[in-house]
């Protein structure tokens, strides 16, 4: 199979700290319900599932938002719960509740059950990938993801999103045993299935450990990064002659961010609480760095958003040695109006070329 | 008014750094839904606010859980939101949906007319800080407690609960001017409050910035940090002859904890996201802290519970300088089973002697 040639790398050479000519920029969720067209796509799949079950309506919700905005990249459009439901744990998304699972893992014998699912049930993931690399045409680089093991761990034992994280904790402190067993299969699975995704044409990885940072320091290592790092590991990292970047992001890990960018992933995502330049400073630039705007200044207005957007980018400072793709801290609301994307972008690209060179 | 002798003031001497023969502990939300007792006061009162506004009543849960264990503090039953509805906003604790605001601030013609409430408003807080004090007869000392600026001016904005803090953020980044008036009248309002507090008999006070840590990096210090300096600076800290020691407490905070600590309080209070020992380590042990262990080790089992107040313990140290006040990282949960609770005081008063002297 003969694939376009890439006509924009620079979100790849950020990632491994290559010299370019401005900051690259895509938004978590780009794919989603602020843009009217995608929620267009989404009636007309009837669920979100169906959505992301359909290869041609996942490929054309993906590339939205490139017709709309100047990103530098695409992020498949999918979720971090296709592993437990490919693992037979009845997903189902409740209009108003968000995803649910009707079989949580709750006891020992639900745990026992656990295995790696079959890749095949998931090749409609991969087939999607293939499919927007193939009508990407090489305008920029798609990004396959995944949750981390943790992360799809808690809405494998809570069974819902949660505020406390009761039963997974309970778990974590009172059968550590069990949760270790189920966070393993998650990591041989993720690993896999990233394996796969990279197969099947994703140019970079991204693994969302967006629940890490509910952790306390002591569990963060041994429940949550252990497991990553095991993923990370097991990925391949060179496709077709040129290098699959890894970025990691822990949601609230900044306290632990040395110990997080020794996991060895090229990239690691901040949220807003952190400043770049004292990442910077802790790691040395030894990976780059991928964030960080609270996604809440995009209702701030444009001058507001254009502000915000030069003091991220003058916080990283001269990019020198570093590597900065600039991102949200998080995923971009609902309520976003399209127009503060427009500006964002605008502005990134065109203040940060200053910082580069 | 002649006060009884203060029999235990391990928790005061450790909020100030002075020796103790072991570490003083209290938690958060101790008088809550997790006891039976309290539960029965809650429904003979038929409504949270008519419990939280009802000294005599407010007095006996206060009291309830130093009943049945062996804290070093009592604290205050209320709740941060009364001094936003001493300015008119319309409380109402709606069932299953937590607190809501009937008039929240969301246009300029709102927030100019909020005003710093008069204090007579509030005045069955104070009567029942003065009735809990007398009902003590010196026990363990009483601490009085109200919500950070930053931290009521969520629930004022958004009317309520919220996970993106949208409504807020978006008067952050568009209209600073209309927020920082907010901000600037709580905390005139919320130093008030708290020296009444300690007029009535409060020997400690602490201020809960809940929500200090979904604010940006650059965002903190300007809309929080600032307002609850503000409120510390104001509070008159001698009474009787004795110091009234203040605690800050922001959830998530961990990252800015150099700046938090020099806000003039005598104590920070840290979320199990942080090392204790790596606390004292960045402040020199400069002030006391206050924390930390995850709430949900408590349904971890007895063995689970006794292991991690070790943990913690072990992570401050020998105390020598500093001061520890063993706290949770958070409220407790209602579905904590009190003998869990029991464990965790024996195990701390127990454990913590090696630390001291």
């Amino acid at each position: 199979m003969s694939l376009p040639v890439l006509k924009n790398d620079v979100f790849l050479r950020a990632l491994m700290r290559e010299p370019v000519p401005y900051t690259p920029i895509w938004l978590m969720r780009q794919a989603g319900r602020y843009l009217p067209e995608y929620k267009a796509t989404r009636a007309q799949a009837g669920s979100f599932m169906n959505l992301a079950m359909n290869p041609e309506l996942a490929c054309e919700v993906t590339l939205q938002p490139l017709r709309r905005f100047d990103f530098d990249a695409a992020i498949l459009f999918s979720d971090i719960l296709t592993i437990p439901d490919a693992m037979g744990l009845g997903l189902e998304f409740v209009a108003g509740e968000g995803p649910q699972f009707a079989h949580p893992l709750r006891d020992e014998t639900d745990v026992q059950k656990l295995q790696v699912p079959d890749m095949a049930k998931l090749q409609y993931v991969f087939d999607a990938v293939a499919l927007i690399r193939k009508e990407l045409d090489g305008k920029v680089p798609l990004i396959g993801f995944a949750g981390s093991p943790w992360t799809i761990g808690c809405y494998m034992v809570e069974g819902r999103g949660t505020k406390d994280y009761r039963h997974i904790k309970s778990m974590l402190y009172g059968r550590p045993d069990l949760l270790h067993h189920i966070l393993s299969t998650n990591a041989q699975a993720t690993t896999a299935y990233l394996n796969a995704q990279i197969d099947a044409g994703a140019q970079a990885v991204m693994i969302f450990d967006s629940w890490g940072g509910v952790l306390a320091d002591n569990a963060f290592d041994q429940f949550s990064l252990a497991y990553t790092k095991q993923v990370v590991s097991g990925l391949q990292r060179e496709k077709n002659g040129r290098r699959i970047p890894v970025i990691v992001f822990t949601k609230g890990g900044g306290l632990w961010l040395e110990r997080i960018a020794d996991c060895g992933a090229d990239a690691v995502g901040l949220d807003w609480t952190m400043s770049l330049a004292a990442a910077r400073k802790r790691l040395n630039d030894a990976v780059a760095l991928q964030g960080n705007i609270d996604p809440m200044v995009l209702f701030g207005g444009e001058s507001a958003v254009r502000e915000q957007a030069r003091y991220v980018i003058d916080d990283f400072g001269k990019v020198g040695k570093g590597g900065h793709v600039f991102n949200l801290g998080h995923g971009i609301s609902q309520f976003t109006p399209p127009e503060a994307v427009e500006a964002l972008v605008d502005e990134v690209h065109t203040y940060s070329r200053s910082m580069h060179g």
